[in-house]
C-alpha cells in the first residue's frame, strides 16, 4: 500500500476552507458562495486555483454553477455527476455477493424505519406501482418499476443519510436490481413469485407494522439469496 | 427543488471518459492514466478540460498526481481528500438519530461478516487494543482505542464495499463514536460498563460465532440507544 499523499495543494485550501464554513453552519444549502476573486483574496491564492476547487465540487455533485449567477450549494444531491463510490467499487472489482451483502443490510434498515414513517401518498404511489408491475408488458417495464419501488421504500425511512448512502451508490445498485431479477427468474421462478414479495412487502407496510415490513422485506432477501446459492 | 442541471459541460467528457473505461475494465487500479496531452486530443478537447478534470478526480481521492510521473488511479482509498457524502451529512444537518441508525446497520452486518472472516492476526490486534483500554490515561485516548476496535471489525468483514462506505463517512463515525461515549458516561455508566462491552465483543469474535458476534454487537448498540434515550 502507497503511503497517503499529504502535500497539500493549493485548491486544497480553498476546498478545506469551504468545509469548514459547511462545518460550522456559515454556508448552508442553496447558499451563494462568494465570488471567485473575492475567495481568492480572502485565502490568499490565485483565481486558478479557486477555479479548480470549485470545479472539483461541481463534479462531486456539491456545488452549482449558475452562469452568470455564480457558484452555489446545491439544494439537493440526488444528481451527482460522478459517483465516487460507485467508480471505488467497480475498480475494487467488488463480487455480486458483497453487493448483496451491502444492499441487504441497508434495506432492511430502511424498510424498517418506513414501517414508522411512510406517509400516505407514498403507500398510494406503491400501490400504483404494484398495480403496473401486474400488467407490464417487457422485463425492462418490470425492471423500471422494481427499482422505483425500492427507491420509493428507502425514502420512506425518512433518513437521509441513509438515502444518501443509497444515492451514492444507485448506479451500483440499479445494476444489482437488474442482476438480481434476471438471476432469479432464471432458477424457475415466475414472475408472479416476484410480484408476491413485492404485494407482501407493500402490504406490510400499509399496516405500518414494523416486523411485518421486516420479514417481507426478508422474505425477499431469501428470494435473491437462494438464487445466487448463497445458501449453501 | 430544483431540476438536475443537464447542461454537460466540457470537462464532464473528460471524466465521462475515464469513467466508462474504468467500467469496462480498461483501467485498473494504480493504472496510469494517458498524458494530459493525449487525452486532450483523442477526445477533442482543450488541455485545461482535462486539468480540471483530472482535478476533480483527485479531490475525490481517485486520481494521484506524482509530479514528473503523470497522473495515476490510486490503489487504495482510505484518504479521500474530500469526503463527499459527510459534507453532504452535515449540509442536510442530519440528526444524532439518523446517524445512530446508519451505523447500527453498518456494524450490525460488519460484526456478522467478521465472525466469519476474521483472521488471526486481527484478533491479536484487538486483543493488544482491549489491553490497552484497560490502562487508558485518558478519555482521548480511549476514543482513539474504541475507534480504532471499530474499524478493525469492519476490516474483518472482507467486504470493501461495506469498509468503503464506512471510509467515507469516517469523519462522521469518528464524531459519532465521540459523542456517544460522552453520552453514554454521561448517563452515569461506568468506564468499565464500555471496557465490558468491547470484551464481550472480542470473546464472541473468538469464538467465530456469528450469533455471539451479533449479539454482542447489538448489545453494544443497546447501550447507546438507551443513553440517548432512543427507547422512550
Amino acid at each position: 500500500m502507497l503511503a497517503p499523499n499529504k502535500t497539500t495543494k493549493v485548491y486544497d485550501q480553498v476546498i478545506e476552507q469551504i468545509k469548514s464554513k459547511i462545518k460550522s453552519g456559515e454556508i448552508k444549502k442553496g447558499d451563494r458562495l462568494p465570488s471567485e476573486r473575492e475567495m481568492a483574496e480572502s485565502i490568499g491564492v490565485s483565481r486558478t486555483s479557486v477555479r479548480e476547487a470549485i470545479r472539483a465540487l461541481e463534479v462531486v455533485g456539491l456545488v452549482e454553477s449558475k452562469q452568470g449567477a455564480g457558484n452555489y450549494i446545491k439544494t439537493n444531491f440526488d444528481n451527482s455527476l460522478f459517483e465516487p463510490l460507485s467508480v471505488m467499487f467497480m475498480l475494487q472489482e467488488s463480487s455480486v455477493k458483497e453487493m448483496y451483502d451491502l444492499r441487504e443490510t441497508l434495506e432492511l434498515q430502511c424498510a424498517k424505519l418506513s414501517a414508522e414513517n411512510i406517509e400516505d401518498n407514498e403507500l398510494a404511489l406503491l400501490t400504483a406501482i404494484v398495480d403496473r408491475m401486474y400488467i407490464a408488458g417487457s422485463e425492462e417495464e418490470s425492471l423500471e418499476l422494481d427499482i422505483k419501488f425500492h427507491y420509493l421504500i428507502a425514502k420512506a425511512s425518512r433518513n437521509v443519510l441513509l438515502i444518501n448512502v443509497l444515492d451514492v451508490i444507485s448506479q451500483l445498485m440499479d445494476e444489482f436490481i437488474q442482476k438480481s431479477r434476471m438471476q432469479i427468474l432464471h432458477e424457475g421462478n415466475t414472475k408472479e413469485s416476484l410480484l408476491e414479495i413485492h404485494e407482501n412487502l407493500l402490504r406490510a407496510l400499509k399496516c405500518r407494522d414494523e416486523s411485518k415490513v421486516c420479514n417481507a422485506m426478508k422474505e425477499h432477501f431469501n428470494l435473491i439469496r437462494k438464487s445466487y446459492g448463497y445458501d449453501n
